[in-house]
């Protein structure tokens, strides 16, 4: 069997909600939200099962939909890409990564990755028999670190493959980190995967920018966008690619060797939902916001360290504080077996997304894009094991 | 950017697909059914949007599925398989071969494929980094070359992947074919991924057999099924693996780093359609059946030499007889582009499931799994081209 599939254990994100519901826990831990999307693409995405649609859509997208994309792509960040030619949805934004992964990586070409990072990002790399360059971001703040980016790329690298706004730190890349970036991408002449799954979740004024949009970045991006994320509906695995017209035919081809297309049905209902007014949108993030704010506030009063989340779905906190009152002295995967098992809340061990024994073991990540009242829940969970 | 992926074309379905649409042709390339699967199937999937359950489903896919492909097995198969150990569920069928390729290839080994192949096994294989040993059937009957296939074997052998019910062949592997092939299985000490997509579309008293049901082969085998072939919805793309104990982790790490995780509405609708009545399963057989015999009976009579077709939804002919009387002596794919443009009728050149020059350049794969007016009126212009 495969080795390096073999030495790698379940995703943190399944063995955590296994063992949320072994415990009866409420589930902080993986990214979803416990409420449904917006009814009318829900709506759209069952009546599209009743108009004979069902065989095999293009495999680049149902029409629908890669307009949509194109409209949403110069609507918010008034970038231009022909839907016919540099559009490509994919089965999820998993799939996506993994596409552009394949369509530029040769084996022995080396990817930059910045830590923490997703989970799928470094077995992908190490499947395709390139090599991961890893540069590792530091709490609290996450600041980009300049020197140690710049001494990753190398006359061999390829690509870089990056997520902003970042799970799991909360972090929006800054403009000025993105023209450092694309300074060392133009100048190693090589492209950049832009897992930007989250470009709606950001709060307090940040907004993201994608990095495909800076000068001379047009034709080295793939910018990969998430029905999932962005219309609260994780579980239909819609994702969508950007990318030039030099890009695409071998990103296609990928993505025809991975899954070859995706359910019509559910790309025509993304295509409604990427139309939506801009209130959608806005709203979108003024709730999570909201959610955000209440559990923050509440961890915080119980004692957990709170680093700042500017976008995504995730607070990252410091449970360093708890550890002397609890007379707790274990890590963070102690912890957040702990906390399910006993307080019944679930979080993910932030060590989960790095990939060496070093990092930093003493956070753990809790998910907000829960209601209310499961939130208050979860602290009072907290607050009472405290 | 990849070279393999830069050296190949796109997916010849793709680019026949498209220029049926360009000159108006009745497709009869691409194997996708004119007309829809079951209602209550489909019911399910559009009522399975409104119960709140849109967030990522389990990894290995929800359990009505994971029970309902178990059922199956037990009932067609006498196969018994843990719905929570041994199936796993994916984004369709080609995703599925991908995993299990995945799942066991290490750079270096070596994988049998039966040419004529499936177009993404080859680059599959190959941007594993693995080594694919090719062993070629032969028309008019597409025999297994028993000596040509024990010698494709070796120390290095890690799979093979094969298809039976076979695409574009019409061939359904016998017991002996498959108990010989047991044997090298046995004898290697290796793996079979077993593509069984068309396990339930085959004629004449031809049944499928699974090679899993084989004496020594329940831990070996990957089985993979199609719910898009199965119940003629080919773009919903579901897919489902049986394997053991043994293999299943491998596979489910495969599939959380391809797509993770695969639409619940869709799976659900999918349970339905394998708890389905055996007559479900007998008729969808009966039907195409008659189509297949339609569409060979009149090209047949139009002067096509017209292959056996056991399984599947595909005819395989040999156009030699037509090429004096059009003073046509070009390839298959010459006549298919031909026949495109001129006669308004769409046809695969079987020379695209080949991977060297030498294939044999004179058959055509014409798709019967449309309604019988299409069938008749592409034999009418084939006809009255002819
Ligand atoms: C694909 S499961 C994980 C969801 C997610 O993105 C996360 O929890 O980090
Ligand atoms: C996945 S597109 C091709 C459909 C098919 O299996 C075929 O036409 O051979």
């Amino acid at each position: 069997q495969n080795s390096l599939l073999s030495a790698t254990g379940t995703t943190i994100f399944t063995v955590m909600s296994a063992l949320a519901v072994q415990h009866g826990a409420i589930n902080l831990g993986q990214g979803f939200p416990d409420y449904d999307g917006p009814e009318d693409v829900i709506d759209a995405a069952a009546a599209a099962l009743r108009d004979g649609r069902n065989q095999y859509p293009p495999l680049t997208g149902v029409p629908e939909l890669r307009q949509a994309v194109a409209a949403h792509n110069r609507r918010f960040y008034g970038l231009e890409a022909d839907p016919n030619a540099e559009v490509i949805v994919t089965s999820g934004a998993t799939e996506a990564i993994t596409a552009c992964l394949m369509a530029v990586l040769n084996p022995g070409d080396e990817c930059v990755l910045i830590e923490p990072l997703y989970d799928t990002y470094l077995p992908v790399v190490k499947l395709l028999g390139a090599i991961p360059r890893l540069v590792r971001l530091s709490p609290p703040d996450w600041a980009l670190p300049r020197a140690d980016l710049a001494a990753a790329f190398g006359p061999k690298t390829k690509a870089i493959l990056f997520n902003t706004p970042m799970n799991p730190t909360g972090k929006v890349f800054t403009g000025a980190e993105l023209a450092f970036l694309a300074d060392l991408i133009a100048k190693h002449d090589c492209y950049a995967i832009c897992d930007e799954v989250y470009e709606h979740l950001t709060f307090d004024g940040w907004t993201h920018i994608p990095l495909m949009t800076l000068p001379g970045m047009r034709e080295r991006c793939m910018r990969i966008g998430s029905a999932g994320k962005t219309f609260s509906l994780t579980g239909w695995k819609v994702g969508y690619i950007t990318c030039d017209r030099s890009l695409a035919p071998n990103v296609a081809k990928a993505h025809q060797n991975l899954t070859f297309t995706t359910p019509p049905n559910l790309q025509r209902g993304v295509a409604v939902g990427l139309m939506k007014d801009d209130a959608y949108f806005a709203g979108l993030s003024t709730s999570l916001q909201a959610r955000r704010d209440r559990l923050a506030k509440g961890l915080a009063e119980i004692g957990f360290g709170v680093l700042e989340t500017r976008g995504s779905y995730f607070i990252t906190t410091d449970f360093r504080p708890l550890m002397a009152p609890l007379g707790f002295n274990g890590d963070d995967v102690a912890f957040c077996r702990a906390i399910t098992e006993e307080a019944k809340v679930t979080a993910i061990p932030v060590t989960a997304f790095y990939a060496s024994q070093d990092a930093p073991g003493h956070y753990a990540r809790f998910a907000f894009c829960k209601g209310e009242a499961v939130l208050d829940e979860a602290l009072a969970r907290l607050r009472a094991w405290v």
